[in-house]
């Protein structure tokens, strides 16, 4: 089917797709003084003398804020913060469908570091989260640090943590289906961006042990050249076979694929270059690394998942941020940590019984915000 | 009836007054695809090659950001961004309910003018138009002048224009109801922050000769002592007879108290000193200047409006916003001129034949912001 033409028709139908919504009725003259002037004044005026109350009397304990600079939207790159904003309303039509939060989508016009951590903590009065989206790395991982330590309120960079946890899920099952220890697996991370690193530490964090990670210039290394700081920290730890090389050079005899960067870079010769039965995560967006269809015709054992929603065995960080961020919410926790994630992910694993071509359960399986917000109690 | 109480109750039920709606359904696996993955990918994709697309295939078009640092909050003043947000949420409920306008309220953590015109700047590619709201004065005139010149989108401070127009139109309607001519009156305005110089403005405009506008240090006059420059530039175009000292001096033989201060500061001494069938707009939030039984007390044939939406004759900018910003989304107009300022009074003033008891109509009248987005084009 064309998505293509069938998605720009229905956001130009609908011109986008989020609207703000009243709670209470606007109709005479008393719902007037209760909402507005004169009654509104008592709620302001008690807030002034409790700043808590906030959290009681308006939406923003319900209320997240998406922050993005448009300079990573999807695979497609740096497209600008106008060109960002139907991928955040998509995440904040998602966050209230499956989760009930209220998520306002903000594509902001800097992406200087500095600044969009100002912007971040100015906003904190008004929301009870904020969710980073689609900030390119390095810059990224900076700017989540920043706020995490300076923000009162739980701060999430979707692309890396959602992926990250999602990815640990499916890795998770997907060895459940093939019956193999994730501390056996010859991993190869294609990407070193947000998600490409926040995928790796998780991994390490769970026990795996050989793991590859390439970035635009190959294989990662200690003492390759053209590191950023966050890729040198890694590379001490990856790579303990020091393979040198592109994709083809570092697939060979690899158990799993995990892909988070371009589409069509993964070719059929790869594919039968890896292990008897390869996982293959091909997580682009929009275009996968390699398209399902032709991953089965060089290996028709291979365990083959995507991004997106159209294929089955969809790994999209859409399973994630919402249970993340009700669990948040709900529970007061101010951090995400390696254990939450951990939990999570396992959570989220636990949701449905693995198949092959079902790795984890839907998007719109009602059963996943509740799991993942319980692990995150 | 105690609507403080009532009001406190209706926001802890709801937990404030808004929430995110999405406009497309998310039921399905196709959904998703054409929401969010793959097919959002040509929707970004399209606007990132001609960024104008934003104004078709997101809510952009539609959506107004109220941005306010909590220091001017109704008549209450400097309480804080926190205690601003049930204000602004009523903002936001009476802009969808009126005028069908998303209007996201973001309260923010500074009170810097330079970092409050980037805050507003960086929003630009999400926004359709900037609400400023309860910023104090004089911070308010440069954020104001700035963000006009800065801008491509239109920004608006209701706190300014908002009262100037519906204290026109309100001051038209008087003026028909005791057969005056504005160029006769003498009006005495109180308050000298945002809504009461932007109010002198507009008077000056529509060709008011005696006007006397007073701060908490009582009349203003040229060469007076402890005046901002905005104060400075008004203090030699107003009060003509150089009436110096309080209320109760300026306020001897007025026909005109335009009150946008603090409640409880005209007496009923004040008000049998003024002209025979003196007009009294007494607008602080939520307790006006004087109550209008007192006033009526004082003198039976006296006009009195207040803000508030209990009493009869409602003055409040609530009456204007919604109209404004439906003009100047629909006609894509950038700058609220004073030309415009004086067709919207005058479309205001023209919805209802006004009667002493009611000067303007209802802000629940349909025809309001029609009347007033019509004279926006």
């Amino acid at each position: 089917m064309d998505y293509s033409k069938k998605s720009i028709a229905l956001h130009k139908k609908h011109r986008g797709k989020i609207e703000i919504k009243s709670k209470v009725p606007l109709l005479t003259r008393e719902d007037l003084s209760l909402a507005y002037t004169p009654g509104v004044a008592a709620v302001s005026s008690a807030i002034g003398r409790d700043k808590k109350l906030s959290w009681q009397l308006t939406n923003r304990a319900n209320q997240v804020a998406i922050i993005t600079d448009g300079t990573a939207i999807l695979g497609l790159g740096d497209l600008g913060p106008e060109a960002a904003m139907p991928v955040m309303e998509g995440k904040a039509v998602i966050f209230k469908e499956f989760a009930g939060i209220d998520a306002v989508p903000l594509c902001i016009n800097t992406t200087d570091t500095e600044e969009i951590i100002k912007f971040c903590k100015y906003l904190e009065p008004s929301f009870a989260g904020i969710n980073l989206e689609d900030i390119s790395a390095p810059r990224c991982f900076e700017i989540l640090e920043r706020l995490e330590k300076e923000l009162v309120i739980p701060v999430f960079h979707d692309d890396q943590d959602g992926t990250a946890i999602v990815v640990l899920a499916a890795l998770i099952n997907a060895c459940k289906v093939t019956g193999q220890a994730m501390k056996d697996l010859k991993i190869v991370i294609n990407g070193a961006g947000a998600a490409g690193i926040a995928v790796a530490r998780l991994l390490l964090a769970v026990g795996a042990s050989d793991l590859i990670l390439l970035d635009s210039r190959g294989a990662i290394y200690a003492g390759r050249e053209n590191l950023n700081s966050v890729k040198k920290e890694i590379a001490e730890v990856i790579n303990k076979r020091k393979i040198k090389g592109g994709l083809a050079e570092a697939l060979a005899g690899a158990e799993v694929f995990i892909g988070l960067s371009k589409g069509h870079l993964v070719t059929v010769e790869m594919v039968k270059s890896m292990s008897p039965r390869p996982i293959i995560f091909a997580m682009a967006n929009p275009t996968p690394e390699i398209m399902p269809g032709l991953a089965a015709c060089a290996n028709r054992s291979c365990i083959i998942g995507t991004g997106r929603s159209d294929f089955s065995n969809q790994i999209n960080n859409a399973l994630v941020f919402p249970g993340i961020f009700r669990g948040l919410l709900d529970n007061k926790v101010r951090r995400v940590t390696t254990k939450i994630k951990i939990q999570a992910a396992l959570a989220l694993s636990q949701v449905i019984e693995p198949r092959p071509d079902r790795l984890l359960p839907l998007v719109t399986d009602k059963r996943v915000v509740k799991a993942i917000a319980k692990a995150v109690k």
